[in-house]
């Protein structure tokens, strides 16, 4: 599994970074690898690059490996961003939001002319759902939530309020906002999902990443990699 | 301009409100005259009636009229709410948000059997963008302000970041983010506009209603009232 995700993340910071890019740096722990591939290459190569965080991991991830920070304010729009995901279909629709930052990765996604996902192969399925059984992440105003839950239900989805491990209560975002995750029984029109879920009020984002992606990196146990790129 | 807000309240809240109810509270100068009605109602014909607030301001309201407070958690389904609006239209469709609460607003008026719209006749537009000049307030995270600025550029809007009054730096709602007043140069298909907008990465909602009301009371200077029902 790490040796996957290592050959993913080495392989897309070497294809896709260019000296002079503006990157968005996503979260989880395959980013992890990429950061550290792109330090390697920035002290070798002295490739002059600046990232923008998608979370508070990879902020300090970006300051730890001593890359330059900015922000959406000073770099509005940014080369290329990589980031993990939790699932990834055929058509490059992916599912984020496991790791509780997806209102962030997806507005830094929002904001790169590429957007490069790295994963370990167990993330990749022809269906949504097959591999990640928790359904769809999405964000809410704590006190929307029940509200919202109640308007998913009514849409014959199974909303769950996600829960903290680390403290009691519900999980609060880096946004200070609250998590659902919301199941689904069978595939869906996800792009019609999505702006049905963001419609909802009381919703900030989805962790639905259609129509958004260039190129996915696979990386596989024996170290090798393989690409799906949108059409 | 205050004897028709009083007008429009006092008819809404004689009207619409039974005992039993749970009511949405709105935001704003005429849902004061409103609130102040309510409590009349509820020491003389003893009514019961339960308060969700839209706003700070409105649960100060509620709690200062001596008013049964509650919240979406309690009360995730209301009977109705009576709110105002910055812009009425020929069919109901609403620019809120010149308060900065639309996003509480949107999510009550959205748990409503029945919203009831209350505003002197000043807001009595054919076409929105006629009367209110400072275009759909939209809430928006603070850090992703900048590009979300940007993509309602491309898409040929007019964004200004609303700047406080009474602190240095922009306006900070209730639920901590900003918000950026969208105009535009000619009338919009509403319900299109609002998906859109919503769609942006970073924007958490807007302040145009559409399909959301079904009674507008409008009150005169003469302290008569006119009223405009959905279809």
């Amino acid at each position: 599994m790490e040796a996957g995700k290592k050959a993913a993340a080495v392989y897309a910071v070497n294809k896709f970074v260019k000296n002079g890019h503006v990157l968005g740096i996503g979260s989880g722990s395959t980013v992890v690898y990429a950061v550290e591939r792109l330090a390697k290459r920035v002290m070798k190569e002295k490739l002059e690059v600046v990232c923008v965080p998608t979370s508070f991991q990879a902020q300090q991830l970006i300051t730890e490996n001593k890359l330059v920070l900015s922000d959406l304010e000073r770099n509005p729009e940014l080369d290329v961003a990589i980031d993990g995901a939790d699932e990834v279909d055929a058509n490059l629709t992916l599912i984020k939001g496991g790791g509780g930052c997806l209102t962030q990765e997806k507005i830094v996604a929002s904001c790169a002319k590429t957007l490069v996902i790295i994963a370990d192969d167990r993330k990749d399925s022809k269906q949504l759902g097959e591999k990640w059984s928790k359904g769809v992440p999405v964000e809410v105003v704590p006190f929307a939530y029940r509200p919202v839950m109640l308007k998913m239900e009514k849409m014959g989805l199974s909303p769950v309020l996600r829960m903290a491990k680390a403290k009691a209560g519900p999980v609060v975002t880096d946004n200070g906002n609250f998590i659902i995750d919301v199941g689904f029984s069978k595939p869906q029109d996800w792009n019609k999902l999505n702006t049905d879920l963001n419609l909802i009020p009381g919703v900030l984002e989805t962790g639905l990443f259609v129509n958004m992606t260039n190129h996915v990196v696979f990386g596989k146990e024996d170290g090798s990699i393989a690409t799906r790129d949108a059409r």
